[in-house]
């Protein structure tokens, strides 16, 4: 999107993150205010050209090499921060938000602007008590160099640093508050239960899976190459790992792990998947549906005909944005702050370098390119 | 299926119904003991010709006539009831019982034995300090005039006989229960939602849809005739309702009934209905999963394509069996009996006279034949 800057003196950046239309025409505010005498710096960002149809490319994304930006937060701009970004974090539901989906209950992004989500940035400047200047912080944020959060919904202050910075865009944020709130609060697991994990060795899978075994569960996870399904096996403990590509007849695979049926199934995949799942799960069986990423490039999604099992064998499926738990961030950190350090869990990332390499990041996802996290790193202070 | 007598006096019935494997080989006990002057009488059945495939027919069951039956239990019967059946219940859940299927969690119908199911029984005989001669009892009981219960597993006591005891196949019995606990513990409903129920006219959805009205939600129901809309809207006091037959687009249909969403959805039908409730449940929103009729006649079940729902609008869906309930059927039966003599809970039943008109009832539930709890008359005493 080509930017309207009037003279270099009175340009403001489109101040990304527009999470609302009410941001949004702040931003339009911002756009009125005359500055002067301000910091400007290059911002480049990664704007969303258009809706997506299907499976998304890099073309669906631009990067915008010609934004500036003032490093100072600009007058009547009371409610914010301005961060500089230093990791971004690719989510799979960030796709749901490249669509305008009737009931998606998600924001779609908006074309023209910048993505936004997850990250781990450094404050530059702020109008907030609890920021101040080099804080670092993690929560939501804009896929550019530096953003203006007006106001912060999602953003914490970082207290732990003895740990890598970038796992506050997996295990220490959003992906291991799912896996945590997904499975000891929605699953409600007991020792000894079977537990399976689909797309397992992602930000998420690889710690549910964890969790599960040192709560003493039989946990099988599937990903989609040997590689992956190695790691499950040697370096995240899973008991079993399978190649779901490699499996014609899924049912049949789980009940190969399964004899015994499925307890708890922490669902990040849907539709075949899920439909296989269904056939094998015992009775009182629960699932966490965190996400079904099968499922988000397709016009009308895979039928999924076995749901009359959720009332013989009396399921119960619950789905979840982990938006809605946050207050358990802090119960969350005094339980894995220590498993780290203690090397009882670990977790493995896959960097990508740059801002102009996060598309392609992004997309890889979709067709399980990543080996784990995958994070973009922009900078790393 | 031809009983094998050795004489008149050793013959023993088929002592129906055989829940598990164990009992029956306690039948095959039965069997060999001698049994000399007891009082025989004429014990018609309906049986099982063999398993069902696809949509039931009344050639697949068979009036046995020519079955007898002593009056006294059998001497090392100890732990049963013989029991004179006066009305019998036809529930959409026998279908599932009509076929082996892996994974079902329902013990299959034996072919030429009795159909098992609900019904209002009166003791004839008791070797069970809680059951006494002239007792009447609703439960699980045989498809026969006669049945010996051996154990009884469901079985009540009926206490309050001031109301008409053929509601001890519905409303205070098992469909009853069904609605009471998926309703109010399912489905956690709060004044002022918004409540969808399929198969709102049948033995469990005209409570369901009275139960959200008492409390103050607004509910629709659907149906499949005029006359059933009619019922629902002017006798059960649903807000609104529909003829799912007459509705191209069952989207569209709720749509327009819920233009703000559904919170709670009492699912009894599956397939299609649920796929279009799904894309109008409203965040948060609720499913009370306690039958799919419109599955159990399918060999391949219809694909719902839109689970993806279950987790952007962090949905919960929960299957139930009734019979993991019973322990709330004293708490039910404090609220429900006051409701009924205030003439504040109405309900419709549907009878059919004769045990031989047994199968066609049965199987007009999948039509949707009936109009109420669907119950067959046996004897009135």
């Amino acid at each position: 999107m080509p930017l309207l800057i009037s003279s270099p003196f009175d340009y403001i950046p489109p101040a990304a993150p527009h999470f609302t239309q009410l941001e949004q025409s702040t931003a339009t505010l911002f756009n009125t205010t005359k500055l002067i005498n301000m910091e400007q710096v290059n911002n480049r960002q990664i704007v969303l050209k258009n809706y997506v149809n299907g499976f998304p490319k890099e073309s669906d994304m631009i990067l915008e090499s010609s934004a500036t930006i003032n490093l100072k937060l600009p007058e009547g701009c009371d409610n914010a921060v301005l961060v500089k970004n230093l990791y971004l974090s690719c989510d799979p539901y960030m796709r749901m938000r490249m669509t305008v989906t009737e009931g998606a209950y998600f924001e779609p992004f908006t074309p023209g602007l910048p993505l936004q989500g997850y990250g781990v940035s450094k404050v530059v400047d702020s109008r907030l008590s609890n920021f101040k200047k080099g804080d670092l912080v993690w929560g939501e944020t804009g896929w550019e160099e530096y953003s203006i959060i007006s106001p912060p919904k999602t953003l914490f202050k970082i207290q732990h640093t003895d740990v890598p910075l970038s796992y506050y865009t997996g295990i220490l944020g959003m992906a291991g508050m799912t896996a945590y709130v997904g499975f000891y609060e929605i699953c409600a697991p007991k020792k000894g239960e079977y537990v399976f994990v689909s797309a397992a060795a992602g930000a998420v899978g690889q710690l549910v899976g964890q969790f599960a075994k040192l709560l003493g569960c039989y946990v099988v996870g599937s990903a989609g190459t040997k590689e992956k399904v190695d790691l499950l096996k040697n370096k995240y403990g899973f008991d079993e790992a399978f190649n779901y590509k490699e499996e014609k007849d899924l049912t049949a695979a789980l009940k190969r792990y399964f004899p015994d049926g499925i307890d708890i199934y922490f669902e990040n995949v849907g539709g075949k998947m899920l439909e296989a799942v269904l056939s094998n799960m015992r009775l009182y069986g629960r699932i966490a549906a965190c996400g079904m990423i099968s499922q988000y490039n397709l016009e009308q999604g895979d039928g999924v005909s076995n749901l009359v099992f959720m009332v013989t064998k009396r399921l119960r499926m619950q789905g979840f944005i982990i938006g809605d738990h946050y207050d358990m961030y802090p119960k969350y950190l005094e339980m894995i702050i220590p498993l780290i350090k203690q090397g009882k869990i670990c977790y493995v990332e896959d960097f990508e370098e740059g801002l102009e390499n996060a598309p392609a990041a992004l997309i890889g996802l979709f067709s399980g390119k990543n080996v784990g996290k995958q994070v973009v790193v922009l900078a790393r202070e």
